[in-house]
């Protein structure tokens, strides 16, 4: 049965593949210090407009965040974050386990506005109260969201003042980052996020690759001795090479733009499905996440169709279901759902 | 220039990168749901004829050690290792990092003696002042060790029993698991190593894999919510098929022993050039490890054929280097280590 | 200028200081082992009906719920609590930076529902993903709250009911216990206490002593090695007749009840001034704390004759502040504000 | 039966507990703000000629190490202290608990050597590998050390320039420090520890008060926000009066000075009385410990007269034990013991 139900089913895309294939026998250092780790860095640096940029390879999304967000912070700081933001729900505390606080501002399709997190942070400072409080270190946003929307350019520009008006940093969780910048309309390119943020990561594991994160720091901004506090989260790759092969890959040619494109594509054929089954989505993706809303019964019968993703109930005759398109959607796997779709709503 | 720097210098085996090529489109579930972490697991319980055992697929050998000591002991309890011992010199402090004492024991060829267990613990509890001290709650130990030494049953059996008899935890780290299990002589097996641990790791990185080392509790005997307490490390693969499926490939039809043994052939040949060249070896070694005492003037010269690792000081006017084969080791490579110490040795 | 700000102002209680002097010059033996300890424990297990309960005596608040939440949690687990929770809003990150998530509930007059906690927890068990997400492991309140409201008996009876029912401990922060315990109709005691949660403390701080918080563990239920823990989280005191003799002079013939009830009496006349001069209450205290919303202009004219404590604005023009009567509260002070309120409503 | 098992036996000096008896009543605010800590700090700062030293008082020994040690290192940072140090001992791993290793170095007489700290610095930093491994970031030492032994100026300006020349904070516990100042022939002063460490602290524990510690930065040179890192560690004072008169009483006309010295008298003493019984010392402490080699049936004997601490076992016929005298040590006590020990040596 085909699965839509997230977006990390597959292997790795098969241009990744050969060049592990490829490199395979060929000796290399460890720790990273191997060639294609530093091919790897060096074309995310162009694709980025970042010569400055340090890069960070490392194998997943919660590891990268607990890693970052420790390393960047203070221990007196928390980092700010939508509520919804991956890292105040599903990394089972992985920050708080690392020492910090994380403080929930409100959200609005997914996103944090930089009025909700310049309200947070005068009135933090007016508390007379204030050395009693965690303080506000960081905002961490996702891009795409938990829920597939996208900042605009504008958006993450205001985030960014702000953020660097008092003094916080700003890290963008890219787990999806390849399916944010290959969507339509969007203005946000990776050199814009090298000059917005602080730090960004550019998800390996969820657009093609079989593991793998790279953290940007786009002004060589690390704080010191970063291999050694890699090492010491346990982070650090002793076969650096098996993600630098990968991420080379990616960025040779414009491999990850051009594959991260075909999630795009299947999402829109996804949407286009429902849409023509008369079905509401709850909330506007365009990116590779679709949230739909389904009637209970046909979400049953779907569901011995193709797989996808329980969400969460919308009311109590409906639930807000997910499809994920990937890299690697078939147009057979989009098929088998334009036919699942129209038996299930047909009857 | 070929290089013994390590053992971890190439990709993975030709079988697990077929294994991982043939399976790369297939759909999996994540988190360690699918069906080849399944298989892997499955073919791990039988070679250890361990039924009962839970097996869990994580990235590297720190990550390893830092998840299982954290979660085994409880707050108050440190760890006890030989000195030489990896967690205690090479691990950045991930052991202190995650809060635990590493209580260093006297090494004899890089192992724990039990009587040395025994008189710490003894010592500690008769100590009046013990509950202001850091209660001794396992013991690690490296098998190969860090200098390639391996226990024999007898030593392991000695270990378990005074472990047992005390309270404690005896953990094996295995990353170099296979190198110690094909040697000449041993008598130390996979099920005995599951009959006398209560936790030990079988390390893929080093042997055959592009990444991965499988922990094993081998009564099921892992803590509660142990998929929790790993993704609360960072430490969960989202695509966990990556390591599933070399697992699965490198326990199938006995290919871990198979490939670990080419590193024992090679390490013995790396030895017989050394003896016929006249040197003498720091400690004597079964394993893929053999540590050489070189004159310095002789090593500088080699240095310029082949690469190899730096080890210590041995006195003033000579080095110990380590030479380290592994599963990828050929024989051309070890053609040019004996040209090259025949050039060096015979200037 | 007398000083309603808070209720930690004075020093001791003069029983307390009495008692501490008497006996400075005897020798007593160091970490809780002294017989004043001895029979401070005594004196609170009787006071708690509770024959079986294990006392600790450390320092201050912040720490005690920072040692009670780290050691009765799993790593995995998170502390339930009101929004407004001391724990998750003014101390500083303590409960995090010890590496657990503080998971809000809503709150209402500052306390924490039965069927919130039961909501909170179904919910959390039905979500497929709750694997990834912090368990629910503990429920924190305040009695009274950081709004000097009390819980009845019948509320907390079902918290304790729903505690159990799902495997949550229940802790009750006691800081201000004394003054809930003395309120007036309040059925809550200290037996009802020890019988309903699984921890809970006493405070002496802001109750009569120099230092120390009493923490009851009524079935003699604490952690193993739990002088270790004290001492690994720094809590531990050398001299620890210190608090012994305070907590053993406190409850001595009730002392610590009969002084509490001195601040519910100045409350009472607090409140009566602020009722006559037409004030409104933001909410309704039947402790020591009072907090009164008052118009700004004469806010500024108050603070020139007595001290208060800023709590929030309330509106443009009026600001909720806090008065707070303590066991040292004297008719004086309680005269100087009558007096002050006269002339500044009066203008 | 007199007791000289430690010297935190009775209360506080009565100087001290006239102070807090004429201050009780007095209100006062919380967390520090108080006019008593201010006038201890004015006075700490005058005693140690360091007009820009900042000050904190906090609760105990094991915390301030705790607090000082966390707060001062860079996580990927390690703290080294003779092997004897009581943070590598005797503080149940308090020091690992907040992430840091402990790297022991050799000990004479409880005292570490500047030669060893530069040794193991440079060693470190020569190792390819000291990115895998803990940075040394910190000496700590004890003053008087473990062993009451006490280091020369000499000494401590070696340890400081060696510090200093490779980046290393230099603390000193001064958990006993009034009975170094106060001990025959010093030469440490102060102002010379203000001169030549980065941090220290001024016991009050041990010396005359019931409790509390002063933590000197003589440069004002404490980490930002270090209120909010007190709290964090649960170690802020809410009444920090109770800290605040102590220190003010104590560094009022030279009382600290004054009252250790008493301590010193009665260890000399205690020596004699030794001395003349024909027995050994186990080290040659010039301040108020005592280490005295018995025989164990005289050590039985004696036992039934004074009371004092099991130190360690010599050899199979004989013991160290260890008596401490205190500001506290009266004459009577000290006959006590002369006769005691005449009586069991005669028998």
């Amino acid at each position: 049965m085909y699965s839509f139900s997230c977006d990390y089913l597959e292997g790795c895309h098969e241009e990744v593949l050969k060049a592990l294939t490829q490199t395979n026998m060929e000796q290399a250092p460890g720790y990273g210090a191997d060639r294609f780790t530093a091919e790897a860095v060096e074309e995310i640096r162009q694709a980025c407009q970042a010569p400055k940029a340090s890069v960070y390879l490392v194998n997943g999304g919660t590891q990268t965040n607990q890693l970052v967000i420790d390393t960047m912070l203070e221990p007196y700081e928390g980092v700010l974050t939508p509520q919804t933001g991956h890292v105040n729900v599903h990394e089972a505390g992985a920050i708080e386990f690392s020492g910090h606080k994380v403080l929930a501002l409100p959200q609005v399709d997914g996103k944090a506005k930089a009025e909700d997190v310049e309200a947070y942070v005068k009135h933090f400072y007016a508390d007379g109260n204030h050395e009693h409080m965690v303080f506000p270190g960081m905002v961490y946003i996702s891009h795409p969201t938990e829920y597939g929307t996208l900042y605009t350019a504008a958006e993450l520009k205001a985030l960014s003042e702000v953020c660097h008006r008092y003094d916080l940093t700003l890290f963008v969780d890219g787990a999806r980052l390849g399916y944010g910048l290959a969507a339509d309309g969007t203005d946000v390119t990776l050199p814009l996020l090298a000059q917005l943020c602080d730090v960004f990561y550019i998800g390996g594991t969820k657009c093609g690759a079989l593991n793998g994160e790279a953290i940007v720091f786009p002004q060589g901004n690390e704080p010191a001795h970063y291999v050694t506090r890699i090492k010491q989260h346990g982070a650090l790759f002793a076969k650096g090479r098996l993600v630098g092969v990968q991420f080379a890959a990616l960025f040779k040619d414009d491999l990850y733009m051009r594959i991260c494109r075909n999630a795009i594509e299947k999402a829109k054929e996804i949407r286009q499905i429902f849409e023509e089954a008369g079905c509401q989505f709850f909330i506007d993706s365009p990116t590779n996440q679709q949230f739909v809303v389904l009637d209970n019964a046909i979400m049953q019968k779907l569901s011995q169709y193709v797989e996808f993703g329980f969400w969460e109930a919308y009311d109590d005759t409906h639930t807000v279901v997910r499809f994920a398109s990937s890299w690697a959607t078939t147009e057979e796997g989009i098929e088998e759902l334009r036919k699942a779709v129209r038996i299930c709503f047909a009857e």
